[in-house]
């Protein structure tokens, strides 16, 4: 089968790549039906990530066909179409039995496209098929059924939850990429006062009153943006959703005497955290990796049309044009691209 | 009166000072009875705190008789023996509202002896007295309530509430200072597996076990320390109790997945965030002020007997002889001070 695989720092190519086979009853192989590209695939290819090794076959987001399934997965069966999300659960360690599954310590987490072969592929191995795959209705489409393998439960969880956005909230999300854009729609969930979106492309901050924010400001303009709109205390929570040094401490600028700083974005350097003023003000700092356990409910939020993902897939290709997609998406000046989605022809 | 004022970095005297007057309806005199000195005094002397200017009495954590209240206050009455609290509360704030009186923006919040003149004298001003003193039961001693004007309340709320502490965890608290201390004290409410001090000095590790640390480390032994308790994950909880940077970036180390820092320490400078490594790991960090929301649930624990205070207050002085017990504070390498208490005579 053809597969997208990592050759090392800059290198990547769509190539021969051996089947899948299943390794442990657990196990499933799926074929896959849609799968996108995220920006931590492009982290990966600029050698950030350097556990994943030369060989490795990327892609940790897809929807798929169940083609064969281990002695010991009941849940799914051949014949289905499912979710195959970015995160495995063993099910069984004690960070799944509290619903941390992305830190699993069983074997799972974030595996595929990483520790194991990913879905940026004709076929994939999928562990633990039984608590990292979710049979999709009829309803859904392939398309958007994508956006819910990472990056609407990742800014659900990491950002909104995780920065406790509730009613009446000032909050400014930092970065409008796709992250930052599904960060919108589900800050919105809860009713804030006012969302306010910060990038430097116009373009992205276009994207960003699309997807429903209430303002949008370029990084020169943000702290007199926030300041106006929260009052002159700044915002209740501040969403870091790029992952450089720069876009976290604008967040910690940014954020009020009592307010959350949620940090989505994948980074590879540390910040500084400017205790010497922090220190007194209340200020709450997470960070995290996506747990999917809000995975069943955005499905069902999605069903009902009660999640509005349109507009954040820009580009569609075949899975036989993996190189095309990679382009265009990692170039999102150029493109315009937000997140692209590839369809088994 | 007398008072301790600051002339300017590195200079302090006990010297004549104005009385202090009723300004607003609100304030209340009180007569000084009991006193001690705070770290964070230790840090406006360096200088670290500009806002607060030459000719400052200093001083936020006292015992007194209120001597004269203004018109609008009706809680307190002259006689009354009250807590002074290191925070005052306008009580009427946004931020008053929500139980944030450290936050106050309608004049309280830490104003004694930063803003305003402090408790460091024969006499002071306190500014809404109604909400910034609390009447004391015949059963508490000036002494032991004293550690309840600011080191009890924020080693149990900034260190232990905001940390998440809860019954099985493994919590390590970083310096043992008296915050540290008191910290152990607080985090033993909440039923830890087990409670690990860390500190550069072997008399206070000491002083941590009397105070019922499982286990104590040198800053070298730290991590080996941790993970053993830990089960080879780390903490749950890390609390820091300290203020410089490496302290901070060791509780970053110790904690486990899913883990809380709680950074308590009064900062000058910045410290390094490794986001690379924590982006992923569901950490929270919080910081704050204490807002004294617990100081009458703490003083009910003190008066029942439910509070192992003792050993905290190391050195005892005359209000008179405050320059000594400032010499004996500043130097706890070689008075092995913890809190110093000094008494009206």
């Amino acid at each position: 089968m053809k597969a997208l695989v990592y050759n090392g720092p800059g290198r990547r190519s769509w190539t021969d790549h051996s089947d899948p086979e299943i390794i442990a009853p657990t196990d499933a192989i799926v074929r896959i039906d849609a799968v996108t590209i995220c920006g931590t695939d492009l982290h990966i290819l600029k050698g950030d990530v350097p556990e994943v090794k030369p060989g490795r076959a990327l892609g940790h987001e897809a929807v798929g066909t169940i083609v064969r399934a281990g002695d010991a997965v009941t849940i799914v069966r051949p014949g289905d179409r499912v979710l195959v999300s970015c995160i495995s659960a063993c099910g069984r360690c004690e960070y799944c039995r509290r619903g941390a599954y992305g830190q699993c310590l069983g074997g799972g987490g974030w595996t595929l496209g990483h520790l194991v072969d990913g879905v940026q592929a004709e076929f994939a191995r999928v562990p633990f098929a039984d608590t990292s795959t979710y049979p999709l209705p009829a309803s859904v489409s392939d398309e958007s059924a994508l956006l819910l393998a990472d990056i609407i439960p990742t800014s659900y969880e990491i950002g909104v939850r995780n920065g406790r956005v509730g009613p009446g909230d000032v909050v400014v999300i930092v970065g409008a990429g796709p992250i930052g854009l599904a960060a919108v729609t589900a800050a919105r969930l809860y009713s804030p006062a006012s969302i306010v979106v910060i990038d430097k492309e116009t373009v992205r901050l276009e994207a960003a009153e699309a997807a429903g924010a209430d303002r949008t400001a370029l990084p020169d303009q943000a702290e007199a943006t926030v300041w106006e709109v929260g009052g002159g205390l700044g915002a209740d929570v501040a969403i870091e959703a790029v992952g450089v040094p720069e876009t976290f401490e604008l967040c910690a600028e940014l954020v009020r005497p009592g307010g959350r700083i949620a940090n989505i974005g994948v980074h590879g350097k540390p910040a500084t955290l400017h205790l010497e003023r922090l220190w007194a003000r209340d200020v709450t700092i997470t960070t995290g990796l996506v747990d999917t356990w809000s995975t069943p409910m955005l499905l069902r939020m999605l069903a009902a049309g009660r999640l509005n993902t349109e507009r954040l897939i820009t580009h569609r290709f075949g899975l036989q044009e993996m190189d095309e997609a990679y382009d265009v998406f990692a170039h999102p000046q150029d493109s315009g691209a937000l997140k692209v989605a590839l369809f088994r022809e």
